[in-house]
């Protein structure tokens, strides 16, 4: 369903009206003491931005937008540069996840704080349920405080065998890219770690073209910035880096059946949207975008209508989308 | 997915390229000793039917259209009085039905034509292999040849508790409205027991504007006939009427359970018809005239897409299908 135009932050995925975007910027700003959110994200994007925010009456502190994408060590940089002082909390969360349990993610944010206002990156670890090949791992080392560790070691996505041995492990969570630190903390990490990445970024801020809440990097400062992550250049060489773990209905919607499993059910374990008329149906997933899809009597199905093709396949086998989508390829 | 202007003969259900229409005129055409078709339908469907006997390479003897529809008894009385001769057999057969075994079908029409040659109005009667509700019944009585019998009576659609017992009874068939008879036979018994449909018949017949193959039958004098039946005009109360039964993969196609029966499988039971890509499928009937669809993995679906609609329901309850017609009626 979604699109280089559209990806999946601006659809409402897991709740009846409110995207993936509205969803992390009210969670953000239902924290304790929260401040006004900062947004980065490509230049392409300003527009459906500026307009989801309005339809939550929100009012972003700073609309950092990207004219080419740098991955995510130059984007928190820029990030960092914006923040109001130097001893500003950063919370960091990318838009295109869900989190079901807002209070569990306010108690560790809540327990993070304390380490990161003494400096500390703090990443926050999802406990895994399932040994997931598709996401890195972060070890949780020595205790810092109360459900808080310093990091051990970050993993690279793992084969299957490692993923298993993980899960059973119970010391190694999920990287799912959600950090608290000061913005100094940050900006003093990355003069150390990976200077190229802050002067580049430092230099497109410098030059942004500004309107309002919007910052337009410069384009040609910030696309000499190398393309990198946050955990490749800070996380993973840092000294002060402690992780969180946290069960809090974590998803990144990666598939289908986690749309299933986190989208908004009535009563029959059904989660609708779109144009839909379904009776004496289970546990399905129906979406539409545009098309009526009628159902009856049918369980345990992933049904979704977009433009002009509907795609039908049981739960539990979502990942084998691909499939399809390459025999439509060929079909072409 | 059929309508008014397009009902199910004109789309290709049971075939994967012709349709219900093409299939019967081609498979009176294969019978022995076979003579050009006579066409009846409403003058609405003129342009799908011409083009649609084009498309097989079929030169119709006669395209009688009617301006309004006054059932089957003026419809058949006026493709009597257009046969080529008064001892023409006509071999009646409805158009939105299909019957797989052509062989069986050909052996029927064989059994009854010496009757039917001798002056008898010969039915034929599918031998029921459930207590189907949805028909008409004919008791087959003393045997008048090979496989050939007197009709004992003719039973309307009966209630479950009858129509099962007919089941058991062994000497009841469907009354599938499929007849041989001399035309003349047919024109007498109609001068007989339904005057007033053959004088209107033979008006809007003799006052008819005619275009090469094409009748149009008058339009008042053709809405001057009563709307009734050839089974009540004339068949339950003609003394010389016979009865040959017959199982030949006969079906009306009246629900999606059926079209999956009796459509064109692949190698693993599914019955596919239109833009379909289908991966690990069994047993399912997909069908699309428009948008494509794509399934993974599933069994014992039926999925029907049309125009902006798709509809989803298990095989074995296509009949419920009208409550979800009811719901999307209240959703509009």
């Amino acid at each position: 369903m979604s699109t280089a135009d559209r990806p999946k932050q601006f659809i409402a995925l897991a709740h009846p009206t409110h995207t993936l975007l509205q969803q992390a910027v009210l969670r953000g700003a239902a924290l304790d003491q929260a401040g006004p959110v900062t947004i980065v994200a490509s230049d392409r994007h300003a527009g459906v931005i500026a307009e989801q925010l309005d339809q939550i009456g929100c009012h972003a502190g700073a609309i950092i937008l990207e004219p080419v994408g740098r991955n995510t060590a130059p984007a928190i940089a820029a990030a960092a540069l914006a923040a109001p002082s130097s001893e500003t909390l950063l919370l960091v969360m990318p838009s295109d996840q869900v989190i079901a349990d807002a209070d569990a993610f306010g108690a560790a944010v809540a327990r993070a704080r304390p380490l990161a206002e003494q400096g500390w990156l703090v990443t926050f670890g999802i406990s895994p349920d399932r040994p997931e090949t598709g996401y890195g791992y972060i070890q949780a080392g020595d205790q810092l405080g109360d459900g808080v560790h310093r990091v051990a070691r970050f993993v690279e996505k793992p084969d299957q065998a490692r993923a298993e041995a993980m899960l059973v492990s119970g010391d190694h969570v999920w990287n799912a890219g959600i950090f608290l630190f000061r913005a100094d903390a940050m900006l003093a990490a990355l003069t150390e770690h990976a200077p190229e990445v802050l002067a580049a970024a430092h230099a497109a801020f410098d030059a942004a073209a500004r309107d309002d809440a919007q910052v337009m990097l410069d384009p040609e400062a910030f696309a000499a910035a190398p393309s990198i992550s946050i955990d490749y250049a800070v996380m993973e060489r840092a000294e002060r880096v402690a992780v969180v773990p946290v069960t809090m209905g974590w998803s990144d919607l990666g598939s289908w059946d986690a749309l299933h499993d986190f989208g908004p059910t009535d009563g029959k374990a059904n989660v609708h949207h779109g144009d839909i008329i379904a009776i004496d149906t289970r546990n399905c997933l129906i979406r539409s975008d545009g098309m009526r899809v009628a159902a009856i009597g049918v369980e345990d199905l992933i049904v979704v209508a977009t433009g002009e093709t509907v795609l039908i396949l049981p739960r539990g086998r979502s990942q084998e989308v691909r499939q399809l989508v390459e025999a439509a390829k060929k079909r072409r």
